[in-house]
């Protein structure tokens, strides 16, 4: 029979410790698995507690799995090698966190003497490079803060009753509206509010892509091109293949060869190469989606089909039109697209704020209708507060020009850049291309290093720079301030040599 | 060979005048599918075109899908039965839609004479009722806008480089932190800020859960209760089991019955029976999720596994703990878990309002560092500045100042609702259940007319009202303004009498 002595301490009831010394028991396995324990009321009499004592006890041992009834028998030692270890949860003691006020009154929780943010703020992601030249994030000097400042407060104190109404699983339609207006104006699509669905960054919009098109289709992917499309696909077992791009972009022959239903891309500029795809492939790929994939039956001389047409769509991925520093824009696939079979993404989050997550895409009618008609009890994922300043934002042309502003600080950042380099010793062993992009370039260089040791270098003195392939690597300038860039040039050169 | 004549139009040029001829013939199977089309040179010689008119126009045809070529063979009719006629979008013609000012001088998007919001808005769901019990928004009355727009103004005013700096994928450290401390001192949970995850709504956390526990596993949801829970589900393909309530609420030995591996339920307030889960009940539950599903084996004397423990989760929605409004709080499951067996989920969307999506979750400890090892790709679907106000609004004592007072509105309200049924015609066929739940309660009426001419009696005197069975409606009454109470049950009566 189990024998134990117990203490006696108002902060650990006696079932308690009848309980942590029962669990120790069998964690160190000095009681056998499978091995039966004493009844309660024998155990009770034995250590002289009472009934209930041992009643707690063997239930917290129940239900934390350490223990097992089997009816009308009785209780058995669990095997704890089924019982993960860290349920052992010693490092959450409750007495190891407290609240405290800090010197401004306000409460703060503290883990032994330091509050949580000084413990664990250092150890979070760097933030704290001289140039980050891998960041997407958006240059806090060319956000229009009084601007928005200005449409915040307006709202505020003017819309109450719009503010605290639910919008549409969509989105609101004023902010729908706005943006059907303005991809009328600078985009040359036309398109219908009704058609436009509202999300929080291009996340949330594939979770209901992927509900109205199918968890059972194949979904290419250009390679290269985005990770992270894949990475979600991928995570939610969705069947994705990887496309190889030709000079012109994705290749319907390939689409084919990979059995393909629903192919995402990037025609207008695909990441990182910077392909502009032609109209010739443009109606290629339009030609792909309309077709049934065919084997030719020689017998009947015709072609019969193999993959269902209705089951193919077009993403196109716009994420960075607004940003081409030259060339004539080409007219989107969706544009030119007469059978509804392409569904256009863009986003706020390049041309506004990567922190401000709105994104859109527009639905050909017969998906629109059938998210009306099955997705539409989702509740749209933006706040009704960001959706009505994006909306004056846009409709009051506030926009328009800070795109325009935009546009200007990214030529003047890019120039800097290509002068610094072509001015410094690297010069030499330097190949620029994608500069017309207005968001990054890709530097190839001629390094007498390995790759490696240049971006541990140049890490070392505050320069993150992502290799894309060997020797060369991405640019991304969008977050680097201006009166930086020289600097981060000449630390980057002295790193390469 | 085909004819056709062309007129002189600028608008029109000739090859679309030849595609619009020929899709016709097509559509009204003046050509059979599966005939051949005239070769391009032929044909052009034939209607005296250039040939350049004819490629344009049998490549529109073939983007469009209604010709396939086939390769040295020349162009064929497709089968049109095959290309959905919705894909004809004629009534999508760009010159339905036009740009223009308005009075004001801002650009709006046109239909004929009218702008999109004139023609559309008054077909959007409707929000004009002179009370809406069925609706989950907050009243405009109780949202402190004036706090809300003081701490954005100091936000957009003094943190431009936080603003614009990335939040890691599952929220600011500053946000959780502020949650963590919130829970620690109101709810009784202890948890480290890394195990939270915030989302924007449950919509987005059910997304990365089941990314995390798998998309293979049966999801139990509770029998009556949220529907949309289980429509999120089933609409990713995801196998659901309705689990019936007893009095306490789920019954472990349904989940057993139904092979259930994860089971979301309300343990402290069910919706909508209002059932709190006694103790006795949620450590049952806690067994469960810690034992294998086993089957007795009678020759080696032992249970062996039939479900894997590993796999079993509860999911713990405590959607409105905020507002009950009488009895002592039971600890929550996730308090009382130290299996790591419990995924806690809460909502600002309740107790700040409807229309700020966000949301958070807490993970266990091998949740957490799977969620990081695979999910942390994802950007947060909670924009920077929301999430910074909402720090502030919590961590400077608002928050808990805003529940209070949110609780003394309520209580108002379904004081004077109570009193008005009580002193109205209606109360001797009325029963009311479930009022201590703060934010709604349910309605029982023996009526002398169907429930249905009830509903849409009240419909018509600007009530809307949910029934949830036969004579039991949901009243709920967040979004009703106090002044309104009094005349809203004077009409609510008239309609059942």
């Amino acid at each position: 029979m189990l024998s134990y002595t117990f203490t006696e301490d108002k902060e650990f009831p006696l079932y308690e410790q009848l309980y942590q010394r029962i669990k120790e028991d069998i964690i160190e396995r000095r009681l056998e698995p499978h091995s039966p324990l004493p009844s309660k009321r024998s155990l009770a009499k034995h250590l002289s507690i009472s009934l209930t004592t041992v009643e707690n006890a063997y239930n917290q041992l129940v239900s934390e799995g350490y223990v097992y009834p089997i009816y009308k028998k009785g209780y058995y030692v669990s095997n704890v090698q089924n019982v993960p270890m860290n349920t052992v949860r010693d490092d959450y003691l409750p007495e190891q966190l407290r609240v405290d006020k800090d010197k401004n009154g306000h409460s703060r929780l503290y883990i032994g003497d330091k509050t949580y943010t000084e413990m664990y703020m250092g150890t979070d992601n760097r933030t704290d490079y001289f140039a980050d030249f891998s960041s997407n994030a958006s240059d806090p000097a060319t956000f229009p803060f009084s601007t928005w400042a200005k449409l915040n407060r307006e709202i505020l104190s003017t819309e109450h009753v719009k503010l605290m109404t639910n919008s549409p699983s969509n989105g609101m339609v004023e902010l729908r509206y706005a943006i059907a207006e303005y991809l009328h104006q600078f985009r040359g699509i036309d398109v219908f509010p009704d058609n436009i669905v509202i999300g929080a960054g291009t996340e949330t919009l594939y979770s209901i892509l992927v509900q109205l098109l199918g968890f059972d289709k194949v979904y290419g992917v250009e390679d290269p091109g985005y990770e992270k499309i894949s990475q979600m696909l991928e995570s939610s077992n969705i069947k994705t293949a990887r496309i190889p791009l030709d000079e012109y972009g994705v290749m319907p022959r390939e689409l084919m060869k990979h059995n393909v239903n629903v192919i995402h891309t990037t025609p207008s500029h695909h990441f990182p190469t910077g392909i502009t795809m032609p109209i010739s492939r443009r109606h290629e790929l339009l030609k792909w989606a309309n077709a049934d994939d065919t084997t030719y039956d020689d017998e009947a001389n015709r072609f019969i089909m193999s993959v269902d047409r209705d089951d193919k769509y077009i993403i196109e991925d716009d994420y960075d039109s607004e940003f081409r520093l030259s060339g004539r824009p080409i007219p989107s696939l969706t544009s030119i697209d007469n059978s509804e079979k392409v569904i256009y993404m863009n986003t706020f989050t390049k041309s506004l704020a990567s922190t401000i997550r709105i994104s859109y895409m527009i639905l050909p009618d017969h998906l629109r209708d059938r998210y009306y008609e099955k997705l539409s009890f989702y509740s749209c994922p933006v706040s009704t507060f960001e959706q009505m300043t994006l909306t004056r934002f846009i409709s009051e042309g506030y926009y328009e020009k800070h795109i325009n502003r935009m546009r200007t600080a990214s030529r003047k950042k890019r120039d800097l850049l290509l002068k610094s380099i072509k001015s410094s010793p690297i010069a030499a062993f330097s190949e620029i291309s994608e500069e017309q992009s207005g968001l990054h370039f890709i530097l190839k260089i001629s390094l007498g290093i390995p790759d490696t040791t240049f971006v541990s270098r140049c890490l070392e003195n505050g320069i993150n720079i992502s290799p894309i392939s060997k020797h060369s690597f991405m640019i991304n300038y969008s977050s680097v301030p201006l009166d930086r860039i020289e600097e981060a040039v000449r630390r980057m050169a002295e790193c390469a040599l």
